[in-house]
């Protein structure tokens, strides 16, 4: 069952997103994926956002660039947490999309992460699903314990 | 009849907007105001896009700070034109509102002047309903001129 | 007739505003391009922006980089709609040309769109014009719903 | 039984982190509060990232200001979801503990709010609660609604 | 006769510019004050700097704010040397009134000063008028020596 | 007899500042050019810059990138008009460049241009040679007309 | 004997700097502390930086605000180790001062700390000297442990 | 026998931190390289940092991107003075890192240099141990010596 939903304002986003997608499958976690652009198919993005939990999704992670509101407005008609993932623009290289989705109004929170931080926004989704669900959590300590070796493991020459 | 909706996402926002209503009413343009705030009431804020050319109104001026994403998301919904105010933010002096409502992705544009520029966002929808409205097209060319009238007789001390 | 004048300061700002004249042409709205420099050719800049409205231009883009100081200019000898575009530059990246158009004093206001936004800038022309122009009105609603269609029916893989 | 461990560099900082005990206070949330400093304390801070998950701590939220490390260092020695809050500083106005908290580097995420944003955190760590909680749920979802009207009850004057 | 122009775009930049004044009547150098505003005075901008040349000015001192177009706007219309002062701005420091000001293209430059160091710009003028005026060379020599001797008589308690 | 110093930081500048030097041969002014590092050879710095006025140097233009010195320090010692050009920098595109040399204290100032702003410092140095001589007056506004009229006949297309 | 020259740009700068000295007062580290500014005082800096070492100086800390310059240019004439203090500027809140002094080009480094960080910069000195110092080497270990036990022992309220 | 720790967050840093190997080579000072992530091996950072000082380290150069909290977290667990090089990011081109390693609280300081300034890094651990070793001295003044005769013997053409 699908738990996960990452959706990106356009598909030039995908090229930064796609690595949420591909952490999401390497723990084995269900997800969906979509183009949802706040500016472009708003409706969309009210039906997705409001449809989403009752579909049986528990986490959303949204990603955007420049005027990036897509993250903050899913968040402003759910009550599921949303992951926003500001996506790198052309000309401010992510600033905008960083402080557009980060510097939300106390009230409805996005939790944010780095410019292209998509394989974090799915470690966040993850590690919020593992509180409930050992498998998951043995396989993040797993992933944290096999990242750490290979930092150890790794020789400058 | 209202020609002009002055909204915006919080009534903190009131200190800067009501110059643009001040404004409006200098030019004897009929406005009507509200907060429509995009993350607490983005069923109101769909309504009011979606209703606002049927109501007559020819220009709609959005006013919010932060992750601002009032005006952005009023002009996904609307194709009339829609006019940005960047609200001066606590922490960042107004820049991340600024880049919010600016850095619109091609497709829906939003209409931006400068941080806390209410009076400004009044002006370019005078500007607007000018063009078909000879007696608002001489009271902004008198204001204009008297503007200028003014500057050239202030006296330095 | 010609409704919009599309001018920028530089003929390498072309590459960036053609997109607004290739707008202005799929929407079939009538318009003259320019090369108006604000620093080199400013009598040039004061002929044409106290002329446009007696030659019937109802709204003037205006694109420039840098110190780009020709959309304000503009608006200083004109009371029509003037939307700016901020060039991107080349150390800069635009910050600089977006805050020399964008941050007018109260009393002239430039509308500006994002950095290289040119196409925007011809779409609020576009909805500008569109408030007395049934048929425009209608294919500017025709654009926005294919856009939303667009999208709607983009995979990603 | 403690599901949220509020924890922050220091004590100045219990001026803006407050809003997040408050708010889990609303929800009824039980939650710890503490100073661990990154920088004074890091076997403290090493001690309590690492014992917080076998004490049944669920969320973290960690607030810091300037080179702020602690959100992170907490991060990389749990795999609970941890909330970062960008203290406001003095020089840069919260621009250097934004930075400093949300570009984590892939592998270790931080779920970052807007500058100063506690109360949001809170909510970050509600909505995450609320998943597997179906009363704090429904409180969530009044909490919205509430919020919505508000704003909606709220009038200009 | 008068050497140099002290021009602004607005009365409030009188707390500023006047520093260039003072500065100018320590060294005795006769100069004129007038608010010139490049967005409200076009006309009375264009007049200043074609004519002042031939009224004997060999250096205008512009102050503007924000969107600060006065001193490259006057420097576009005249070969005298134009120094700029960015004057600071509400919202961003005049960051905006310093890119505005600095950021000129290639062709028409401004020879900027540092935000509001109207003190500054006067002594460029100095130093330039000091070239071709004894006088004055031994009078800035004074004035930069006497400058070095407070300093070194500078105790720190 | 040579009457502009065009002096930069290092070998590297030339790149950018060569541009200064081709503008001053195209007005006929006679220039010596050197690399003056202030961090890698203050005696030098000092020497040249108390030495300038004697030798007949009328302006400096001084050309350094990052924390950029050198026309700051050339100015503490010297009362001749020193032109100082930011050269772009690697990590951040010459913001380091223009604050290190525009944000001089009240005292010595630097006349500073844009970013690789090298021709316009050069355009600086020849309006205050031309205060002096009217040959260069004429071929200063000679260069400015011809400027104009290119722009006048570039067609876009 | 005198170890530490503490100097600064401006009697302004004392403010910030005296907590160097009074830092390196509790560790008993003999300092002189003297104004001298790179821009007015620019001979008494090369003395100073040239003499330091010679006169038994093992660490010089040097604060400027502004185009800070101090720093580097002691570094510049001088092979002992010199850490800058950005002070924080009054426009652009020390952002221009960090960069200023931390931008230094390769081969002649600043040793920066964080804008008005003058206790840092003594205990970076402090951490230098205690290497061959093995009493003041305690007093370090000694003054962090307690830094340590009062964070521990501060209570939340 | 080993004086210098060179470590870093990431392999990736090791094309920017090997210029601070190279230096130290050149200056024959004995020195150890490793990656020490802080966010991947947290452990071993408190491990490197509380025994760097028994196993004869004086100086640590660590350089870290992005949230950059290498450099302060070795500061926090040792008294060795510590100095940072802020490695250039991808999207915010080292900004983050540079406010992430400068902006250290009062108490722990980071001897930070410019983004990528690893040369620089080696040069002040350099000048550093030259406070005890005279061989080491006289190769730094002989370094400096010949930086400057290289600069004064570089011909521009």
């Amino acid at each position: 069952m699908v738990k996960v939903g990452v959706i990106m304002g356009s598909v030039s986003d995908w090229e930064v997103m796609s690595a949420a997608a591909e952490t999401l499958e390497t723990f084995g976690v269900a997800y969906e994926k979509r183009i949802v652009s706040a500016h472009r198919t708003p409706d969309l993005l009210a039906e997705y956002a409001k449809t989403a939990k009752s579909r049986g999704i528990e986490v959303i992670i949204a990603g955007a660039g420049g005027a990036a509101h897509l993250p903050g407005m899913v968040a402003s008609m759910t009550t599921l947490p949303v992951v926003g993932v500001p996506v790198k623009s052309k000309a401010l290289n992510g600033l905008d999309s960083l402080l557009s989705i980060v510097q939300m109004p106390a009230g409805v929170p996005v939790a944010t992460v780095a410019i292209n931080g998509a394989k974090n926004a799915a470690l966040v989704a993850v590690s919020i699903l593992a509180l409930h669900d050992e498998a998951l959590a043995l396989a993040l300590e797993d992933f944290r314990r096999r990242q750490t070796e290979t930092v150890l493991m790794t020789e400058l020459q």
